[in-house]
């Protein structure tokens, strides 16, 4: 069986943000709750933010995490030639490629079975990105 | 029910390609036509080459994407050991898991749930790559 | 039907390692046999440690991926605010991240379907990052 759920997540300013709990909230909300055994995968429709696994404890990795990311993909590249929608645009388009645009979870006993210290990351790559939709996908 | 399917890509010159009507197209002809509700992966079996999900309106992403590729892991680093392949090999590798060797994408109505702006690219890292096989597989 | 199997890693040190056999391994010990048809998930329960899939052949790819990884996202950048854990764990964090948290691989006929030359890889990106969990699904 496979449910899918459409989730509007607020706007975030640019760089990583937590967003576990929002997803684990949609699902109580529009499934009532995650079955005992399945998966779950969360797809992000757009092409300039990005969804990954990393520390969900400490705020510095994200800081980090942005600023490295800033420094590998920097804006105003003299070979950029998609330049039109702005300095932030084609860099964008990169991290969300190098990220990518979903991730998949195992559920156990009700519960993602992400380990001690994860978390989903949204990778909002746009300095305006505006609000974000996600398909969460839950296969059991 | 899982469906698996396989496609032997034409030939693409090194570069990022869309390839969603490719992947559409095979499972039209192969399956009929997609499930009402499930997922669908694309598996790269190669590892000079990737998949990842990006713009797919305007052909300067591409471009641009291409370049930074190429500039983020050059060719004839002075470290490199893995070389007798050509100069292509290890930098082909090295942006194929940068990018990825599958993608999962929801199937909602009948229809993959992409984004307005979102197409599945081929990441040709080679300069001669050949024909690309990919496994799709719908899952549902 | 999705079944969970757990598999603790040996202790890898840093680098890429070809950790394809431990999973087909503990798949053998755990469930008796792969699926004849089926999707194969490999998830690691880590943020600073990745997996991903490269070439299964010759060493020299992992060698040269692991420099290429560590000049990509070098030790002690002046801007790191997350240093308390040691040199090696911010840039750890990046890779994770870069590289991806899980992989998913069609199972055909009862066995994974790679191509020829392709092979899970384990990223350890920690100096000393000891045993590593993986969750690896099993869909059919």
């Amino acid at each position: 069986m496979i449910a899918h759920i459409t989730l509007t997540l607020p706007q975030f300013r640019r760089g990583f943000h937590i967003i576990t709990e929002h997803i684990e909230r949609a699902c109580v909300e529009q499934l009532g709750q995650l079955p005992l055994n399945g998966m779950l995968h969360v797809f992000i429709q757009h092409s300039s933010a990005s969804l990954t696994i990393n520390e969900n404890a400490d705020p510095s990795v994200r800081v980090d995490l942005e600023a490295f990311t800033n420094k590998l993909a920097p804006e105003r590249e003299p070979y950029f030639i998609h330049t039109y929608e702005g300095d932030d645009d084609m860099p964008a388009h990169i991290k969300a490629s190098l990220y990518g645009s979903s991730v998949t979870v195992p559920i156990i006993n009700g519960r993602l079975a992400l380990g001690t210290w994860q978390g989903v990351y949204l990778g909002e790559h746009r300095d305006h990105g505006g609000s974000r939709n996600l398909v969460i996908s839950v296969v059991n």
